[in-house]
């Protein structure tokens, strides 16, 4: 695949010029959104659009930017870990920070069953239940009920389908699904939509993407009509627990805490030393942002069309959804080539599930900000990791005496300080350490990945960046 | 129970005369071993007694004081946290190190079954295998093995086991089971020994312990003329990964290390740059320690019998084994108090397989040295948490919405961040962070509640030490 050297210009512009005059957003809306109101916006209610995303650098079709939102900035092209239930599976937040990430990605389906969507705004978001300052995208429900099956129904109204959990009855519409994510709280949120299953004739696409794109439009009117009813609680009233409220780190270089006992317990009954300034600025009077979702199957046109009319009803972002259903990669890339050109130049743009460390520097390459996946942390659990060197299934016997880092060239604390050997054990041991040791080094891997993505593209010269650190020499 | 609150006499004596003149090994022997040898030694060959005890507070019948072992400092009276396959289950060695941890156990049997002795020997033992710079004790596999009831049989010679992972027939003897510990290279490891079931009669009871007396006999033989081929590795040479070679802290008190991703490549290739001298000095040249074990059921004059004799061997350690096999609590008491009486009072006592944080409060008070459990790793996994305010069973609903920290007491990176309601969903969705966390609050509790001992122990004037944080005022 061709991707796997980009060969970036050695003087690109300082920046895309847009070919859309709506939703430029170029401020933190709650230090101006008195005053700094885009002129040509279409959005509902542009003085609270609460997300802006200045481009910093553009390559080719690729970008790199930061995506500003009520928890923190995000540097983007970026990768996003998966946190089904409110939890990276078996890594710490405090890993998560360390690891560099920024922004996390939430399931409302799986927390609106559990634990419920009114436990979760009690605690003043999943920023505040879980204890992650830092950015958090829900999805909308319609993705996951999608997965369901056999035990949905899609109406005009919405999606009746039953919990895999216990088998009782459900109900998610445009407007019951925004509700939800509003009460999660998330900073980035995500119209309902209908995922087109694979295969699929014309016509189903068609009339597939013609209910997304109304369940677009309510999804909207009602997100607008209720957005102020997000329960981020205002950080001067820290929570008991008094999680770090801050901005996460933008790389993996901040000082990790002095865990002395001592001070710890000092600091227990008074707010962080830390500057929390921004984020206060940033988080009050805020809101959520909807971005919206382009569906229309494997079809070019339809694709297109579907973009279009997004666009039309307008989102501070898009994201290419109803990709990675059983369809060939080649023909992922393609849709995805297609669809971005009708897609605004400056605004985020976030294809969902997706993908392998080669993939998402691909679609990187093409000019998508925003990717989320479990395929770091699933395939963690199965023993499957990625490396500079390519896939190791630790699980193989080859492994067992083998003393070296499971990637000499992986700085994460796995590879520091464990042998291959070790992480072979702790697998066929069926230890939960391997589980844990095994994500957060896939983490790493994904989010250094991204990391060295953002360089080139920032480094803004002739210079050939190598897919995925799969192989050849490093940038 | 009276022991809740010892009473500590105001002015102590700064040391404990010792009633025994043999085993007085003040210094460490890596520095001292031509020079320093004890003059009236019973042991086999005291030129490589590898640990020193050094007792610093005596109050009462508590001590406070400092094993030096090859692979640093352990402050006594100590917890050990269990890592039974080479893991504390979910908790990362660094986060031991965070929380203060010391020295960690190993289990013989499971090792030996998976990933076997001579994997882990070919790696420089548990050390370099696990990557835990610390010290490490090691069970002899007695206990173990007694555990699988039908699966044993034991004679004169030894015991048969069939494996409880495939069933496979293996055999321990005293001089294999010390050949195994010798493999896996622990810091101290343990003479092989019969545990006696619960209930079991006088004369049962005699001939178990007779046996577990020439097991003794035969286990320091073996591990006399064999103790040269322990494979620590020169810490001169460190091992591909490099784990952090020094002394572990002493309190959670020690700076993490800052995870910059460039000042991390930097150091790959080059020795940490902490000063390590201590480390080396004290692990170049130097052996393992074996410690006796006491047995004699619930026999006080056959616990005196066993002791007394085990001490003739000669270790430089002794635990009390066979107890927490069933019997009332009052009668463990009982039983470890009056053993102790007839242990040296200069010679570091371990209680093996206690207890509940109140146990090892009153067991320390008794003056046992060194204690482990699986208690506080195996209940976490059950959302059982031990807290300054009493147990919490966290799965229950009643902390659904719960905003406050685990325990308001606890320092615990678990408790500065997370809620009880968040701990509670984890619980309940079967998150592997749910283990994760609850393990690290858990050992947190527990090493704390050592730590509480000691520093009371070390005050050396009239204090009021309330028994495992469990109620009342603090200290």
């Amino acid at each position: 695949m061709d991707v796997s050297r980009i060969v970036l210009p050695r003087t690109p512009s300082s920046g895309e010029p847009s070919g859309y005059s709506h939703h430029v957003h170029g401020a933190l809306p709650g230090r101006t959104r008195a005053s700094a109101t885009p002129p040509a916006c279409r959005c509902y209610n542009p003085k609270r659009m609460p997300v802006s995303f200045p481009i910093e650098k553009v390559i080719g079709k690729a970008r790199s930017g930061r995506l500003l939102t009520p928890h923190g900035e995000v540097e983007t092209p970026v990768f996003m870990p998966v946190g089904t239930q409110a939890s990276v599976k078996g890594v710490p937040q405090e890993t998560l920070e360390e690891l560099g990430a920024q922004i996390i990605l939430g399931n409302t389906y799986h927390l609106y069953l559990r634990p419920g969507i009114d436990t979760v705004r009690r605690m003043g978001g999943l920023h505040g239940f879980m204890a992650w300052p830092g950015a958090i995208l829900t999805d909308s429900g319609g993705f996951q009920v999608f997965s369901l099956n056999e035990l949905r129904k899609v109406t005009e109204e919405g999606v009746t389908f039953r919990s895999h959990l216990d088998g009782s009855s459900h109900f998610f519409s445009p407007e019951s699904a925004m509700e939800a994510q509003i009460g999660l709280g998330a900073d980035i949120i995500m119209a309902f939509d209908e995922c087109t299953e694979y295969p699929a004739d014309r016509e189903r696409v068609r009339t597939s993407m013609e209910l997304t794109l109304r369940w677009a439009e309510r999804s909207k009117k009602y997100f607008e009509e209720h957005k102020q009813e997000v329960p981020w609680k205002d950080s001067r009233q820290p929570s008991a627990v008094s999680p770090q409220r801050k901005q996460v780190p933008h790389r993996a270089s901040s000082p990790v805490r002095n865990d002395n006992g001592e001070e710890r317990n000092e600091k227990r009954n008074e707010e962080p030393e830390r500057d929390t300034g921004n984020w206060k600025l940033e988080t009050r009077n805020s809101t959520q942002s909807l971005f919206g979702i382009v569906q229309g199957g494997m079809d070019r046109e339809l694709r297109r069309e579907s973009a279009l009319r997004t666009v039309e009803i307008g989102f501070p972002g898009y994201a290419i959804g109803g990709l990675s259903v059983g369809e060939p990669r080649a023909l992922t890339r393609e849709i995805v080539e297609s669809t971005l050109e009708h897609l605004p130049k400056d605004q985020p743009r976030y294809l969902m599930g997706v993908g392998t460390p080669e993939e998402i520097v691909e679609y990187a390459s093409l000019g998508v900000d925003m990717m989320d996946c479990v395929l770091p942390t699933r395939a963690a659990r199965h023993g499957l990791l990625f490396t500079s060197e390519g896939k190791v299934s630790i699980k193989q016997a080859r492994y067992a005496q083998d003393e070296g880092p499971l990637d000499p060239g992986c700085p994460c604390r796995v590879c520091r300080r464990y042998s291959r050997a070790y992480l072979r054990h702790l697998y066929a041991s069926n230890e939960v350490l391997a589980q844990v040791l095994n994500t957060i080094h896939n983490l790493s891997f994904y989010l250094d990945t991204m990391r060295r993505v953002r360089h080139s593209i920032q480094l803004g010269e002739e210079s050939r960046f190598v897919s995925g650190v799969w192989s050849g020499p490093k940038p």
